[in-house]
């Protein structure tokens, strides 16, 4: 048997899938080490073989946040242990699999082709998936092909809804993910505490045994009412509202796929609360795109990789 | 020989070029009747005979505003007389000349097409053309393909750029139309003035003989230094600046084209005010798109309506 690996790299983890006639027949997840970009690309390995098992690998695609380039080279992935600098990844990867072709490709873009090819977004021509998750990152798929522009569309969580709002994590102001994003989110409600707001978010977080407001944080948050976090994932809806507005009246796409780890987290629930904020911003409210939840999850990344891979 | 006709239909006037080997080689521009959708009807058939001379006509493109058919009706199109309601514009042109094909598009993407393939854009593979005028449209060329979505794509001027900000000509608040279009600019200077705000516009106006605010009026009023047009082009230009640079962060095109009775208007000082506007608000500021005025300056709707034809 031969598979196609998809591996999608992050912060906190790494996952692969192993896919045979596009199905997945292995899978394995490693935690990334926390130490430099040789224990990230062994533990990219260890995790690789895994979900390989016995299978003769073919090609492996990968889905990385940071800069890529043409031969595979990754930096600026500031997350990712020592892949603040460059770092040879698809060629280390593919001399490790006895010379198989590797693709680098933005995660993001991968989790979207993941959902186009194998998850929600198969019945559909377009899609733009937004990614809710640390940040908020987008892929664009318009008329059945990936928009890579020069390396850098996408970007919806960059684009402006309030302009001179509220401070994003890149420095400017106003920008979707400053509303949306689950790393602004906590700041903004750190900066409201400080203010005298009363919360259990950190409480809850604390109780978790986290150092930082995951989504799961989030989510209990809200379950236990609590006024601040409504009003923070209140905003981050008619945030997304606005820039999913924004993107369609450009657009004029068949469908929208929010996932990412609050995405997924919050679901369906939160995937219509967005939607609707959405809809009064259309230009053609008649034509309005499907608006899903994600299928694959946290896989979508994982099997996207591997789609980009031929898989 | 023969020709291929391109014919931009507006609430004003009628333009036809006549291109032979991608060369104008015939040109003609009627004022639109204000009567009703016959008399617009044969004036495009006077206007396009007289451009044609006695050359054989093998095509017609037509750029037209409002809805349309996959067989050339047309509807929705408020500004031009007897347009409100079905027209069959295509049929009724391709038999005045003896059954020729007859493509019908949007105005707007006919004038990025012309753009794109005759005009300023020809260098580049993609291309967002920004019509300001009466309203502000919009023109997706990616990858060399123009973007039509489910007929809507391109609606750049109602994308949000101050959530409920000012009221817009579509109802809804704070698109780009509400601060660039040239009909909310002259409302907005109305209310100012009720309001106490002292301008010169409304005398430069009743002065050129015109009973609205034209671009050629807020042009002389801005080289007049009156405050409250400067400040009015000042919010456009801003306006223009987010909403650019969010279709930029999410597309990342190479090229950007301004155009429009008010752009054309303006010119360069204007387009590259709006460019420096876009600077910061982008994502990727060091692959910023090239920001061009118009080549084909009132052409661009004729010849991209005969580009669309074939010719």
């Amino acid at each position: 048997m031969t598979v196609t690996l998809g591996i999608d790299l992050g912060g906190t983890k790494v996952q692969v899938v192993a896919l045979t006639n596009r199905r997945v027949v292995g899978e394995s997840r490693h935690p990334t080490p926390q130490s430099d970009a040789k224990a990230v690309i062994d533990e990219m390995i260890a995790a690789a073989r895994e979900a390989a098992g016995s299978a003769d690998v073919r090609a492996i695609g990968v889905g990385t946040p940071g800069s890529i380039t043409p031969d595979g080279h990754v930096s600026k992935a500031a997350n990712v242990p020592g892949f603040i600098h460059d770092v040879p990844l698809g060629p280390s990867l593919s001399q490790a699999f006895g010379g198989v072709p590797v693709a680098v490709d933005n995660d993001v873009r991968a989790a979207s082709m993941g959902e186009f090819h194998r998850g929600a977004g198969r019945p559909y021509r377009d899609l733009l998936g937004v990614f809710v998750g640390t940040g908020v990152g987008g892929g664009l798929i318009l008329d059945g092909k990936l928009r890579r522009g020069r390396g850098s569309a996408g970007e919806i969580g960059h684009t402006v809804v309030k302009d001179g709002g509220r401070e994003c994590t890149c420095g400017r102001r106003g920008c979707l993910e400053a509303y949306a994003g689950r790393l602004s989110i906590e700041r903004a409600a750190k900066r409201k505490q400080s203010d005298g707001a009363k919360t259990v978010l950190f409480e809850i977080m604390e109780r978790k045994g986290r150092d930082r407001v995951t989504s799961s944080v989030i989510a209990d948050a809200l379950d236990k009412g609590d006024d601040l976090t409504h009003s923070l994932i209140d905003q981050a809806v008619e945030a997304l509202g606005i820039a999913l507005g924004n993107a369609q009246n450009t657009l004029d796409m068949e469908a929208i796929i929010v996932g990412g780890g609050l995405g997924d987290r919050l679901g369906q629930p939160f995937v219509r609360r967005v939607a609707d904020a959405m809809q009064p911003r259309l230009r053609v409210p008649e034509h309005a795109p499907v608006v899903l939840p994600t299928q694959l999850g946290d896989l979508s990344g994982a099997v996207g990789a591997a789609v980009i891979a031929g898989g």
